[in-house]
């Protein structure tokens, strides 16, 4: 058995030819692996079941939710579905070589800032089998090498999906050695120490699990711990707007980062739209649990502590509070919210920018639901996750977020001795129309 | 006196009212502290001499050294060079509210990628109390609330300096606590662990200088601990630029992180090239340390360790390898070199290309000296520095790297409801012309 430092080592190396490897052979290793999981169905259905029957074993002792078990159980139309996410992502532009600028320094020196595949992922996810294929594929498309670490309850599947992602994309072309699994919880402890190897860290799963990531480890981590969502009414909002988005936000998938969890409602329109706001919500089973105004408006609900604005309930529960000023529901959300997404509902446009601007979340949404910020309503095609931190990439996060970039210059024995001193030749600094793929192909000719 | 929390937190608060001042505002406040350092001048010079002056004693008992003390020392012309520092900042494009994407998701539902402030910047300095003003501007420019720590040496010139800066800046309308000075060494400590409320960290010193910041803070540290670069010269190099890009690389500036620390050559070449080139070092006194068929060609020269291929002299000292091949010169300098900038020197476009794309480091150049890495010189304008890690920003930074991004999502009611299930509306996903910029300025009639 490999030790976790030999797996990265092995990842690193291959990385460094793996970003070298043409756009042709990466989508072609895609395709066949899309292949391979089809041809290898059984093989992988045989697995799952193992892993579904131990997981409902745990879950008669009690260990096991049966959401659990749900989300790990892989089916004939499940197993289609990721080899069809699989084509999509070959499919999908080359996130590499992309010209970021290109400019004429000099006669005959040009600068390209070009996009480049990072180097080596380290993901680590819990549970569902499918994020395997979904990580490996995003990041063989943008050249990066992986290390994959799933959950335990889902051993069995990851193996067979991960030997047949391998051995279909090593044999389309793809170095060896470019995608490695680990298993054992030490290997992960193992995993994080190594900032020398392991560029960027892409968690999957639970609040505590990813704020365990970040807690111990110096690699930067590409997540989010929650989805503390707000959607904030202006004394401005077209009413029937309002209710539609306060009741998407929170009833249309409430498990999910981004449904809304508290509601911020400017004091001049509560009277007008608690009611009407609070009986949708009765339908559909939410509890409210609202402030002092909110419980005089709508009589008989729980109070909303301290504790509330803090939680992201990620269920049919939401907190309202009655504001005196966009401003306060500006400052509310910058105090309790988590940088994810956060909306307003206003007819006045310079209310909308006041918010928008004011607001420092990844995504702020005019009259529109939390529950679009999402790579793919974005049109990011697959998505790598939500980031709410504040450096490298902000928010849904598609393939451009497993790239970075790397400063191309091209002389023909330029100096800098000549651009020095009282007789320096000045730069011109004159942008190019010219593209990295432009002038990589007039070199190679 | 307020302690390094309070005063972090007071940043943080002025960071988010400093996201939503106008580029009008934030140029003008640049213009005035330009023009209050000039207003100020012989209260700056006075502080400085004190400092210099406590600088003189400690160089005389050995503690400090003459380079330091030059560092030190401010004049008439120093302040003046600063003061146009400042209003070239101020005279550059805003990097915030650029566009970086904006797409038609659906009728009347657009979403805008649009470039903002990061927050709030942590930027610890050594001694040059000209790196304060510089720091402060481009963080101004950026609209970025700062906390400054400059060396203890230079304490009396950046207080005084500081207070300039702030007082003229607030008083053209900056929110107060924008920016932040400690003095302590015990602050800076406190500071690498206030990853709640400080976004970046853009350290300048020596290396072991970084390597502390890094080792010692969650917060993702800007810049670079150091930067062994490398010339490789291929056996089809034409021999008088292979001359010339060894000597500019390393005689030229031999004490800057660009310079050039180990040369490669193709062992096809090397008779012809070293002896020429042996001839050229001594003359500007560069001890050449060589592996073994370096010695045999160029005689009594020092042998170079594994210890030397690990070395960055940042002295008039180079390591020399003869390599079998132009993939050994790329794996040399994927396994010796600092990731920084490394060049080749080519007549053969797809060994170039070989080159440029197998070299890990954030700035590769093809015939062109690695003296040219560099934010002045790429037309970066002001450099924040240079970035030899993966994510984030990488190479020469300028203001581009003080910026994130924000998603802004403008519809007129949408709900994510009618996107889902089997009568879903599909998304149209059509790039847009429009600009942020516009969009705001529709909204705000």
């Amino acid at each position: 058995m490999k030790d976790v430092k030999s797996k990265a080592t092995e990842a690193e190396e291959s990385s460094l030819e793996l970003a070298n490897v043409s756009e042709e052979i990466r989508n072609e290793a895609l395709q066949r692996a899309a292949a391979a999981i089809e041809k290898n169905r059984a093989r992988i259905l045989e697995a799952n079941e193992e892993d579904v029957a131990e997981a409902k074993k745990l879950l008669e002792k009690g260990e096991y939710s049966q959401a659990l078990v749900d989300r790990l159980k892989l089916s004939k139309d499940k197993i289609d579905s990721i080899s069809r996410m699989i084509r999509s992502v070959s499919e999908r532009d080359d996130p590499l070589n992309r010209t970021i600028f290109a400019r004429k320094l000099d006669e005959n020196l040009k600068l390209y800032k070009v996009s480049v595949p990072i180097g080596v992922i380290g993901s680590i996810f819990e549970s569902r089998p499918d994020v395997l294929p979904q990580i490996s594929s995003l990041c063989l498309k943008s050249g990066n090498a992986v290390i994959l670490k799933g959950g335990s309850e889902a051993e069995k599947s990851n193996r067979v999906l991960y030997r047949v992602f391998k051995e279909a994309t090593e044999r389309a072309g793809i170095p060896e050695g470019w995608t490695q699994l680990i298993e054992a919880r030490r290997e992960v402890r193992e995993l994080l120490e190594l900032h020398d190897k392991v560029d960027l860290l892409v968690p999957r799963g639970s609040k505590s699990f990813i704020k365990y990531i970040q807690d111990n480890s110096r690699i930067p981590v590409l997540g989010h711990a929650e989805g503390l969502c707000h959607i904030y009414v202006d004394k401005e909002a077209n009413l029937e707007r309002a209710l539609q988005i306060s009741y998407d936000g929170k009833v249309q998938y409430p498990a999910v980062c981004n449904a809304a969890e508290t509601l911020l409602v400017h004091h001049e329109i509560a009277e007008d739209l608690l009611p009407k706001l609070a009986e949708k919500y009765r339908e559909a089973g939410v509890e409210i649990r609202g402030c002092n105004r909110t419980r005089e408006i709508l009589g008989q609900i729980n109070e909303a502590t301290e504790e509330d604005w803090r939680t992201e309930y990620l269920d049919l529960i939401i907190s309202i509070k009655i504001v005196g000023s966009i401003r306060r529901a500006i400052r509310h959300i910058n105090k309790y919210g988590s940088k994810h997404t956060d909306a307003i509902v206003s007819e006045r446009g310079s209310r909308l920018i006041e918010f928008l601007n004011g607001v420092d979340s990844s995504s702020v949404m005019a009259n529109a639901s939390t529950r679009f910020s999402d790579g793919y309503r974005y049109g990011l095609g697959a998505e790598v996750g939500i980031s709410t931190g504040k450096t490298h990439a902000r928010g849904p996060v598609g393939l451009e977020g497993l790239t970075t970039s790397k400063y191309y210059l091209v002389g023909d024995g330029h100096i800098v001795e000549d651009y020095v001193g009282p007789e320096a030749r000045p730069f011109k600094h004159v942008e190019l129309s010219e593209t990295w793929r432009q002038e990589r192909d007039s070199l190679e000719e």
